[in-house]
């Protein structure tokens, strides 16, 4: 079975294993106080060009997600996001578990925009009974989206300029950071460090066995960051395993070169069903391809292939899901499309 | 510098790190849902003969502490501990942050006993406000405890038959199990599995990389509990990751045999200091000793070894902690043990 | 100014008032534990048919929304309710403040149906992700709604029937029930008290101070509800309060009686506007009326009388609600309907 | 039986009763935002000679104590208090329910200082593992403590000038607040208002039906504060009840003028045993007195009193409280004073 269902069904880039060998006999002090970490965060906040800004990382997207806007918000704030965002999905209420609301917003290709913050905001100051609801506390996007999708430098422009006229802290899930790198230039992580009060690198889903790497803007935030780490079960005791990690890949640029090796692999899958005629259910530039196959074609394909059934369509037309990661190799993709023209012939 | 402040400043014992590197190209479903988890949990649920029993496997002991407290208690109610307690004094308020307050008894060597739990409950139960007053709702000890200590098999039963008497589950955190395995062996895995309503099988200071096992014997609390374990942030994507990792040190008994040879390297350095006179601040039979040091000493020994200072006594004598651990090496004990006599000569 | 913009503009019913006077210089036992309230609970559970059902009394509607719900459910667990649900909408996410995430679901006329749970159910448990999903716990449903309408019996049995088939409680918001069931005399207390697992008889729009007298059918829960009600708050220290208050109005059914009056003279504030050409925002049968009604009468109006602009609709009409309540006077309605009159003159 | 066990016993003192009658045909809008709440947060400010600070109502103590401490910390920071603080043994928990850790301190005479709050943050800030360990981050005393003693204005003046060069907030619980005024005129309400970040006039124990006002010194905490009474459940819709109850009891100094002669009437119980040779539990000059009395004379004086048993020294000596309000009547204080010689006799 090869698997394209997600892209966490594999181990770690080569880069990234061969530097865990490297350092396995090291000793280091715990709780990612090392010197390694300290040179990951030092060069992640060179490539962000935020030498003020801060890193801290933890294991995983979840808990990323729920320590900044725990940390962020008041505790009768809530966090403004896509209906489809990660946080109010598929997370099993880890906000609320802190004692948030999350406040869905419709979405458009997954994405949300400027306009539907402001008009959130100022809904909510204008009602009489104001006390009697949440207060949106801040915006959290995912880029790319949890369909794909990829927010333009424009967009994400529009939407910090929004939240920081309204006081609203701007927060980027970027648990697939990578792919969104390598497929949209313009959107780099200067510019993120730039408009975002808080973003994540996500390593997990990007060729790192685990780990996320967050950026903070705010001194406040990040001076007691640690604490809520600690609290909330993030403190990875031999911390130095993710210093070592993002210190890998990053350094020589895999991070986003392996990333848009992915990338190409997945277009040349979506390709190959638009080629037979399949229409798409979400049109995407990066490692996540959603075309609507025929359920005889799923059916093939599913004897061999692992693949998300994103949503059943109807009783002819699912819309699936695959996806490519740092790690997928040329063959096995190309497996996959002869398969896929057997699939249709 | 060598480490003996703690037992994760290294990395991951051989067989571990092999077997990570073995399987790291092949492709598994993720959230430790593969076959490899499978293999690992039957083979935990095989060394503590409870085929009943159910394994979860989650990151780090302070995730293990809190998922399994807030998933067996009602709001209402706290959780008995020795008040040297590692979840009352070191885990920022993490169980707090789940509703929950911590209720510390007073520990002797670390330990609380089944006398001291009877008499909290009754002393609720006794009291005409008690619904103004938090419940007592279960039982939580460390085995070792956060002193080094052990509890004996008798302990442990009278814990036992107390807690389920009076219908408090009893929950043992084995952060550093492989130590008190081998230290004491009355207490090995079927007992725990026999008297324990839950615990768990430490993996990050008993040589993974990060990890613990958590064995469950309700049916009802295992039902649920991934559901716990997503919204607390633990559910590793990788999660293939935590099943390789266990299999490969219990397989062939590692877990315990490289954990006798770590006590054995910490009674040695526990014997040099008692050699030249320095008394314990408790006695240990772990991989974890606490000699009272000279200040003089201390400061000589600093300048080539990380240890704790657990406690300053006064201006003279430090109640110092050294830790060994599965990755401690024959040649750095040798040259502590040395520096040791130097340091006192 | 008169009051139509809510139902607790108002002091008590006289008969409530004179209770708490006669019996302002007895001494009792405090938090409930009096034999006031215990007559009260005797009261209620005998109009209830209900011999083995439980009363709890608390302050306020949240209070009794948010501890029966953090009562009920599980950590990972939430409550299925319309989209328009006061606890979605107006108590500033105290729900999510203990942890929950509130489920909404499309309403009509304020109103969820019991096909939409079983499909939220059956949609959550048949999802390959669900333990990535918060689990549908329970159902809440208020009578009166929001929106002023009622469940008939038969709706209301097809939730029971749905929700026991799936083991998911029913919890009935009853803030305004004095007005349901003046209204609707087929869903009465003992239906109430025979289908759900949970619901309150409001209090403090239906004549009291204030005080909601919750009646719960579990054991279990019941067992352990008075520690819920001090943690969150709701413990009222001169708990004979409350028992006074129910008792007085329930004993010769003025709870009913007066808000049938009430619901009339609502009816009456409808009628004018309907006469008038006005279409409804929400056609109801108890003390709520939705009249769209054109700006300019608004402005008349609002030089009198207090009411709600429900929902600004065009730049020419007004969702308006006027509200009545079991103190509202005859005279008061006169001078509201004449002036109606006037408005459209 | 008369009722000597608590403060709460009764009903509303003559003064308060009166104005809710007078008051109960008045319309005013809710949740305290009428006029009469104007006036009596008006009132409460000039009588704290603080024009600048802020008063929010509520129903009872544990809100107001949940409240004000949710809305004061950080999620990683916890509230110091005295081990026998009343949000550290009689509110089942409800401050770990908003999250955070309680940190008990040793005490005496009910009573903490500030030489033990400085050791308790220092103590923090040295340990290396500070991150792993909650943070202090306000400070709570109750005046008078649950032992029925009173700060001095030293005392509160100390703890006040280390909180504010710590930066923590102090909050004072005054739920029998005006015994404390009445029987320690030193500390008064300017001077609260002065040494306090928070504090708030108890009036449920006090006279009233119900009722706390809460004073606050900071605009931003004051800003958002009626957020946190709706989320917690605490916002009163027929709110005016508090303004109307605060504002009778203030106006003619009868808060603290009928709380002198309850102290009186506490003080000659007291010493009404200790003319019997009693000791004294904890020597108090409030309307609480703790005579140590024979087993054999509480129950000749339960038959037809009711005080509490606080703590069952031996076999033949209780600690009983007796507590009286300003309710109490000086025919029933006789009528106890009687009982007592002929239990002694």
């Amino acid at each position: 079975m090869l698997h394209f269902e997600c892209d966490y069904a594999c181990g770690a880039a080569d880069v990234v294993l061969r530097a865990l060998m490297d350092t396995n006999n090291e000793q280091h002090c715990g709780y990612s106080e090392d010197e390694i970490c300290g040179r990951a965060r030092k060069l992640i906040l060179e490539k962000c060009d935020a030498p003020d800004s801060h890193v801290h990382f933890v294991v995983g997207g979840t808990q990323a997600n729920l320590m900044v806007i725990a940390a962020m918000l008041r505790p009768f704030e809530g966090v403004l996001c896509a209906e489809t965002g990660h946080i109010n999905v598929h997370e099993t209420g880890a906000i609320e578990a802190t004692g948030h609301k999350v406040l869905p917003l419709p979405q458009k290709n997954g994405k949300i925009c400027a306009a539907q913050v402001r008009e959130a905001y100022e809904k909510h100051i204008a009602d009489s009974s104001f006390e009697h609801i949440v207060r949106p506390g801040m915006v959290y996007v995912s880029h790319p989206t949890e369909l794909g999708t990829l927010y333009t430098r424009q967009e994400l422009q529009e939407l910090s300029d929004t939240c920081h006229e309204l006081g609203l802290p701007l927060f980027v899930d970027g648990a697939r950071l990578g792919y969104g790198l390598a497929a949209m230039p313009e959107v780099d992580l200067p510019f993120l460090a730039k408009v975002c009060d808080a973003f994540y690198i996500g390593g997990t889903k990007v060729g790192l066995l685990f780990g996320e790497a967050i950026v903070l803007k705010s001194d406040d935030i990040h001076r007691y960051f640690r604490y809520h780490i600690k609290q909330r079960g993030g403190m990875l005791a031999k911390g130095r395993l993710l210093g070592v990690q993002f210190e890998a890949i990053l350094k020589n640029d895999d991070y986003v070169n392996l990333s848009r090796t992915a990338n190409q692999y997945a277009q040349e899958i979506k390709q190959a069903f638009v080629n037979h005629g399949c229409e798409l259910f979400s049109d995407t530039a990066a490692n996540q391809v959603f075309p609507i196959v025929p359920v005889s074609v799923c059916e093939k394909l599913g004897e061999k292939y692992a693949f998300t059934e994103w949503e059943k369509l109807d009783s002819e037309r699912i819309a699936a899901r695959f996806v490519t990661n740092v790690t997928t190799k040329r063959e096995e993709v190309d497996a996959l499309l002869s398969d896929i023209e057997k699939a249709f012939a």
